[in-house]
């Protein structure tokens, strides 16, 4: 009831480099101070969807929630912005958690690289060579090869970005799946992809990685050169993301559904 | 090995009436016998994805599983056909529950009518004026006019069935979700549909019925001229089907959302 | 300016039933006149697509003109309603010729039956049994068997009707192509029709009619449980219909084309 | 009859890297000899359809025909490999006259670059920024703003290869038709391409350049940081294509378009 935790007064804000979201940055830090990320109660983020994934990437370790307003381009996983009552909304809110997915990269030195990924982990040819790939999923063989641009396995959330570009269907944000989708595919050329449990560990190994060598993408985390990708949800990592009454996360998912 | 309740002796077989499976029912009750379904442990069924939907229908009372065995065209949820070992492969088999849907109609009479789905219900127009339907979910306004052919809520079961032939997505067995999916649409015509909870109650108005007549069937159970259907998964009701080891329904709809 | 043939004055009004059609009708009649179709040198269509495609099919025999106006739901081949200025926009306005398809069906008591189609001639079954289609180009076998609920050959004109809402491609007016498109196609799954020359002669074989019947439809002309169905563009018959500058089919469906 | 000008016996023979085309063309040159392209009556290409491409882009300004052998991954372009009868099979074979696309560049350094391209000119984004473009088709605006990976005009020939990979449709190779479609399209996120007359010029202008740089691509030959990019057919040039009777290019796309 009372005394609520929820009585939010520190803030750490960030901004994207857009003038309108520094201009928004300079007027809400003076309105309601800037406290250090570290004592923050929330970290409210201004600008597009970019920033956004960029913040909870950098906060990931933290379990403090985030609060973005919208001064970008694509705003999906933003609120509406308005400079008054900021601290009313951020009491109001409602929070929605996601789990990312955890990429572990070997690339032809042999080398491993692991990075994380709110939307998605995408491969992708890095010359006009279409790449060649092998699928296992779970430890099992399911697609034998694919030429094509590429592959990626989008979460829920990641599911209305890349993957719906590539015709990868929109998945409610609380539905326990992954979205397997080509990217592009010549052969099996009419593929369109699978709808796996998210507790499915998905391999990607690299043909012919020499002639046709391919980036794996966390997110916009890139490593080149790899030859095999593993991705499984990192569920054990838990970001809050607060959004305002009746428009959380899986309403503007299940809307999104329905947009055309 | 011992006295485990899986010792299947008690079989009620049907079939479909074309002939192979007819001559298969004249070979296999000679050699395992045939008590009335009442009695039985087992219902196998002789015959394609039809005869197996017909049964499903026909025992969904009892809980009664039923084991299939391909005679038919199309025999998705149907094991192979031997007619040696089957009562091995029957205490082997694995067993999958699924969950019908349950549709209520209101007719231009205002006559309501109640039918359960194991596929998916379908809308469609009666005459070759496209159909004007309003759709709401758990009571919100979600598509406020389409002019389509019709429209389909499918269960995880049916994904692959009429679902997939309109270019809706297969959706894992377990998967607690319902496709929801536009056949034809005309107006709005890029609308590809959306997933939604398994525990969505998904309400269809049909606008202007007299011009625009639309009948709603339940798998193959059809009421002409409805004004509102509406949608949701049964959870009370479980259907049991018994698959050979290896081949149960996840794996088989997993494996059918690799095959181009 | 002077007397050139395009002084028109002799007008045939012709109006849908719906109350805004039939108003129009009233007071355009009472302005400019109403002669008999024969003497008419322009037809006057006055509703949607529906009265328009009712109007070529009546007056299909005449080389006549007609120039529609919108008061319908759907006006893709109608021009925009005003009451005044019709003697000047008649005048200015821009022909665009197009030819229909000739259908001929061979029904189960092997009768024979022609009908004209304007944007396409389709096959659909008639129960919810599946149709299985066999499909001919110019005598070679080219779909050996569908299941599906049907097929249909669109006209440029016709792509942007019934083709579109099945996922088939917009042809330019110019185009001399036709469009084969499979109406949600359950085996095989992933076929997407085809682009066929406007010379082409198809032949779609109903397999299985007893079982299986289907209906074949020019534009809304309709003949039951169809064997045979044999398709090929009319090119002897050159259907007129005119436009205001600028919104002359080519360009509408150029635009058509660029709308999402 | 006799003495025809088809009695070929000066071949320049060509090979991809492949071992299996290296051995090919030292068992072909030694049996049927090697002359210098200038003096060939027809240029044998050993190799897949990306050898094909290299060869017709080599050879593009002499009129001399090419006649392909499939030893490659891809042979769409190819014939079947065969030692024997060559002589007879290039005297019999079947010519396709195809017209390559011309490609006029502008950089960020203003800079004009020109290319031609048998199958496709693509723009494709340069970094894991989503390109932002605008299309315009003889001088009109067509698409405001669309965000994507790219986009892609193809020719007949060509739209059985990358269009085909992003959902492009397969024109019959004799359409006098382009097609224009948008590769993993953002926003608008459903806009499926378009279908242009092969006389359209298409214009397609790079916004925000510098934040979302972009390649322009004609088949292989890639210009980086366009910022204007036009495309158009380049009907003076044809390329000869030598196909065993029967599987002429006509025939292989409209065999293309039913395969699934």
């Amino acid at each position: 009831m009372h005394d609520r935790p929820s009585d939010i007064t520190k803030i750490h804000f960030v901004a994207s480099e857009a003038p309108e979201a520094q201009a928004a940055f300079e007027r809400l830090t003076a309105r309601y101070g800037q406290v250090r990320p570290e004592e923050a109660e929330v970290i409210v983020a201004l600008g597009g969807d970019g920033l956004m994934l960029q913040t909870l990437h950098q906060h990931m370790c933290h379990s403090v929630p985030i609060y973005g307003m919208n001064r970008g381009s694509i705003g999906f996983l933003m609120n509406e912005y308005h400079e008054d009552d900021l601290l009313e909304r951020l009491e109001q809110a409602e929070m929605s958690v996601i789990h990312p997915l955890r990429m572990k990269v070997r690339d032809r030195e042999s080398v491993t690289h692991e990075a994380l990924a709110i939307n998605e982990v995408s491969i992708f040819r890095l010359t006009y060579q279409a790449a060649k790939l092998r699928i296992l999923v779970d430890g099992q063989l399911r697609m034998d090869e694919m030429m094509c641009d590429g592959v990626l396995v989008a979460t829920p959330a990641g599911s209305t970005a890349y993957n719906l570009s590539v015709y990868g269907p929109i998945l409610p944000i609380n539905a326990p799946l992954l979205a397997l989708t080509p990217i592009s595919p010549f052969r099996p050329r009419r593929w369109r992809g699978a709808l796996l449990s998210n507790e499915a560990h998905v391999r990607i190994e690299v043909l012919e990685p020499e002639k046709r060598p391919v980036a794996a993408v966390a997110d916009h985390t890139e490593f080149r050169h790899a030859v095999r990708v593993d991705v499984h949800e990192a569920r054990s990592i838990g970001l809050k993301l607060m959004f305002d009454p009746g428009h959380a996360l899986d309403e503007r998912i299940l809307a999104e559904q329905f947009r055309y």
